[in-house]
């Protein structure tokens, strides 16, 4: 039996393995939830779609009369009642801040197709009519990956050990990366210690910045989407100064482009606000 | 007779073989075809071609009275149906997933020529012409060229005996391919080698995910035109995890740019989700 | 006398000389031409200026009343009479193909104002006022460059031997062709060893596809443009695979983008099936 | 205890002090300043949060009744006069220099949040509504890095001791920079001698060009935002060309794109000049 | 005194001589002009701002009666009249070359803040607000910098001793160019070398096409803008091919993109032929 056909035959043993992590979130899609999803849960499971929209409010929109603005945001909070037992959903005003967009969404579910029925729902409603789509990116979340217990313990004591102790975030950022092949090519225990050397640096800023990762690669036009909530600003600038000088950032073929910059607010006020309702 | 002298002779005996595949569709093309495509045959055959493109709805349709839009369907599945004995279509909703896109077509014909005629037509429609077209590849499906029966016969018994059996896929996602001049200057050797490397992750998604190839070299901006359609997004990130991982991806010029991601729908539910009358 | 002062002399001896092709093409542009161009001789002559534009019809033509539109394609034909002493004009539908086109235009004339001034009353047209211009590109033909009958004689007479045997073309592309400054600094005797390698394996196909060189560095952002008719697009995938396998290629730094294609047809048909009028 | 643990460590007890500056502007910001912000002081203090947005007015501006326009920059300075205790404004006229834009604001603050606050409230007004952004970077100012009395007593001596002696500046320059991954991967000790083979040549155009500096590394898609003031566009130009010829330029991946040009003016001027009403 | 501080003290010694050339310029703007600008002089002195913008007529200016669109004319040529003793204005029509452009505009001016008010006014005339401004560059002229009498005097001879001696240009031609950082590393010596080389086969062709260079580092994202004016654009072409040719082509990172080609026409003509007027 030749090396490939030998192969051949353990990848297909290896199948079913491989994509449990999948099977799951499709068993989860098809179980009835007729309770909300539970926030604290979606935001720390493996398996949960990440989608992240951004959106520049239609000049036409400002030619509406004001009354029927004012009444925009009773509008999608109803729609985004109406899926809670599927979505959650987090705004964020961008306007001031990205020529790109006015307001960001971020929507997890453990369904992508369910993602996709709120926000055409969303897009349906008189303020999500005036929208322009500007950015539209999907990922979803994983396991650790590189910094577990068994191969790298100390460091992921660290980041087990470290809990933000900032003022409550007011700013969140989403950054989409890409790495080019020469980083895929390397070997799992090259990666493994290029991600050490981009960890240790970071640990320092947990402190202030909270983060969050969603894996992208071919189901989107980025490897990863890294969001980030911190109070400081300037914390968060000294911590991507310490990953930009880490070697792994010579891999990178995308880091931002875009970097979407916004408050947090409740959707509700997102609305209201570029709705001049506020 | 100079070396190049014998060589522009062969290659004249070549030529009526080199093109039969060519000549093979443009007799198809001149071949009355008052029954309808066969959907199953067409899928699989050479020569075919490929029509991919996608589109956003403008604005202004949302302006048209919901009694106008309700009717968009049917007037679109009319003109489907016109078409039927030449193309195939199929749908997709990409709304809520990309930012340049609200759907995707995938139109199937042994003649270019018949697919431009179908396009027409449904831009001519209601519908058709409220939208924008914001991307358009168009390719041509061969026979196998690298891992057939003769060159690499494991890795063809693998793929042979490989059989999708996931849940009815929910997702489609098209991903063009471009590669550099240096790929195309290694030997046809070397590029069977690196395809092989590329082929062996593969096989242990086939279960759960399905392929399908185009060529478009000369007739579009890019090399190949991937489809996929899987009910398990995770099983297709990890299967393009493992692409990413082999040498092969050193030479991608172009590896998505746009990946567009949509859920299979019927063109009828799309159309009708659109139309906000559903 | 220095060496660069005796070079400032040799190549003001060789101005006149230099030019001489410009000249020729200046003085058919002064010569009055009551008689319509002659198709069969300007589209072998040198000195002759292509202009390859495409255009998107914009979606307020079809807000006009279809009575209106029905006139679009006589108001341009007369256009087209008005100016047939000075250029010729062939039209293309790309609609269904292309995302950026509706249509495409390649216009011969020998005096590049003469086409500027069919352009500019094309678009004075109701339709040609409906029209956004995507692309523009103008090059001009010249004598052949390195496949002559001194330099590459065994080449030569393949090409000079080949004859086009299939069916009519139905299609045609366009594809714009720039070289990196590493080409450009190759010796003559290096670009003609290129072009030979690329030349050979094309042989095969003059049979199935026609082809048209236009020169245009320095006039565009673009070194060439290359247009192909065929009735074969499988021979023509096969044709850009054979290039694309030459050292050449590693030179390419635009080759497409845009790639055009359209079908041949009618400037009448076109207008009308644009027009929804046919 | 191993020598990653060791650094996890010492990494948490610098934690504190590494983000100082971030809660020093935080603490800023959560103090109310009835006053209006002090511009002597805001421009030269580190912690401050710059904003650079450029804007393009849209040609539906025009259509408004002039008497209508004449009003514009009474609404805009209101609001500006709202934000006054917590935001500084400069406006720029960039008509006639940039394809992009109009006019282009810098604002000041301490507070990220307070910038975004005035900027809503600046698109609501009538002009606001009618502009498109253009562009939007954002950057947060920082004490000396490299060339401080410590590390480059001389150069700092030549930086303190450079007086702006020129007219009083007219143009205004807004000029983003981005290095790659080889730069962030140098030693601090390479990378302070290339900042001074940069300052070097620069001293001699204090005399005649104002600098500021802006840090945006991971909160927007920069490292740098460079701002300028100068009567002299030559003697920028030759700035600028000096700053060309150092190693350092080798490390830029983006220097401009866009670079943003304007005459320095009054809100209220740039607001009447783009009304039409000056 | 260490050597950085002795560098430090030169460069001050020497900043008054660097920027006479900017100082004299701004001499030359505060001096009142009642008279036309002196066309001859402005356009072969140094310290002279050129102004290049390219603009697309907005489709809703065909929507206006056309016995309004032939009154705009008049009305731009008011406004050149009314800042003639400030700019001068060349005008250009390239609607049929060109995607991004109908026009092109040249402007001269001793001082930039003298252009941007003319360009204000010309954009408040109908015609200017029906405009889209899709390009707009800026630059200085300077005096000679490499081909000098001192050093290289047999090109400078050359240069000198060639006359324009073709018919009148009918097609003038803008060309950005920039370089990338190891072309402005090279050393003074490297650079002249280069332009040298770079010089010697260009001479052939000042006998059929006219030059003006234009300095741009810093105050627009290019290095230099090149304008030409021709009646031969085979001669053109060739030129361009020539200077492919040399290895300083190696070092540009733009050239073109766009480059930009126009027949020469009064501003007069341009407006009426775009106004449908003429």
């Amino acid at each position: 039996m030749s090396k490939i056909a030998t192969a051949v035959v353990s990848v297909f043993l290896a199948a079913s393995a491989a994509s449990a992590l999948g099977q799951q979130a499709a068993m989860d899609a098809k179980m009835p939830m007729p309770a909300p999803v539970d926030r604290a849960k979606i935001l720390v499971a493996p398996g949960v779609y990440g989608n992240f929209s951004t959106y520049r409010v239609r000049p036409e929109y400002y030619r509406m009369a004001l009354a029927e603005r004012k009444g925009a945001a009773a509008e999608v909070l109803a729609v985004v009642d109406k899926h809670k037992d599927k979505v959650i959903v987090d705004a964020y005003l961008t306007r001031g801040f990205e020529a790109q967009s006015d307001l960001f969404l971020r929507v997890h579910s453990y369904d992508m197709a369910a993602t996709q029925a709120f926000l055409v729902d969303f897009r349906a409603t008189r303020f999500g009519m005036s929208l322009e789509v500007t950015e539209n990116l999907v990922g979803v979340t994983k396991a650790l990956n590189y910094i577990t217990k068994d191969k790298s313990p100390d460091l992921n004591a660290g980041l087990t050990g470290a809990t933000y102790s900032g003022e409550a975030p007011r700013y969140a950022l989403m950054v989409p990366v890409k790495k080019n092949a020469e980083w895929w090519n390397l070997s799992d225990a090259q990666r493994l210690k290029e991600i050490e050397t981009h960890t240790l640096p970071t640990l320092v800023n947990l402190v202030n910045v909270k983060r969050k990762l969603y894996h992208s690669t071919g189901i989107d036009d980025t490897d990863f989407i890294t969001y980030f909530e911190t109070a400081d600003l300037v914390a968060f600038n000294n911590l991507m100064l310490a990953l930009a000088k880490v070697p792994e950032n010579k891999y990178h073929v995308r880091w931002g482009s875009p970097t979407v910059l916004g408050t947090i607010q409740s959707f509700e006020n997102v609305v209201k606000v570029l709705s001049g309702a506020n």
